[in-house]
């Protein structure tokens, strides 16, 4: 039930690296309960649980809560968020120190790797150096939001 | 840990009934901490607990699903409903063989009381006859859902 603040970097990928092809992987289904202003309710289902998450706040510092569901309460919230889901498939590594989540989307945004760099103050955030495989930075695009993503798909100005 | 459909109608009461002041009050607080179309996410917070609940539907029927949350999570969800709050002091009662949770409002809602009536099905929602202390239906008014009397304060038209 990870909480508090989060302080993270996001980077577009040109395809998900091959050395990780192997790795396990996470399925992950999400959608959106509820979205107003800078606040987003969304459940995550995987295959080991049922999460609700609160989030609030703009671009790289973000608060954020989670809250364990049972699977029945799982379920029903689920079924509330039909027409704002994703499903992705999470693998993670390591660079330099930091805790690194590589996400492969399917469905609609299949084609999407994105990954999501951990970091534990601000300082070692801005001193990250992206690696070449990781193309584009992307924190605080909302058009690769995953709210976003789930709303309306795939942004027009992915590079292929 | 209620959970599911919930079918109620909702009354405006012109006082308290001067035979419930003495009955045992519960206070609560409860802020909403996203809106969004039919769909409300609302933290309370009681001397016992914290609770996230999350309805979604109108009117007499709607679903609804809570979430116990631990002291200090509750405490950091409060802090994202500024400006979207309400107290009042809770007393139970029965009518005819249904629970009624009748609502006294404090703060900038000083002087409201309102009433909630539950039942196990739609027929007896239909059957119940409210009694002459029940001034008006609220049922569906949306001057009157807690999310927008937290919003926008008493409504002009409520009786004195």
């Amino acid at each position: 039930m990870a909480s508090g603040i989060e302080i993270e970097r996001k980077f577009l990928l040109a395809e998900l690296p091959p050395t990780m092809r192997l790795a396990r992987r996470e399925p992950i289904r999400q959608g959106y309960l509820a979205l107003d202003g800078d606040t987003e309710v969304r459940v995550r289902i995987t295959p080991k649980r049922a999460v609700l998450t609160i989030k609030s706040g703009r671009g790289g510092v973000r608060t954020e809560e989670e809250v364990v569901l049972d699977k029945r309460q799982g379920d029903a919230l689920w079924e509330l968020t039909e027409g704002r889901r994703l499903q992705k498939s999470r693998r993670q590594m390591r660079i330099d120190g930091h805790d690194v989540d590589v996400d492969e989307y399917a469905g609609a945004l299949d084609g999407l790797v994105v990954a999501e760099v951990e970091f534990v103050d601000e300082e070692s955030a801005r001193a990250f150096e992206a690696p070449s495989l990781f193309v584009r930075e992307l924190t605080g695009d909302p058009a690769y939001a995953n709210r976003n993503l789930a709303l309306f798909g795939l942004p027009a100005d992915k590079p292929a």
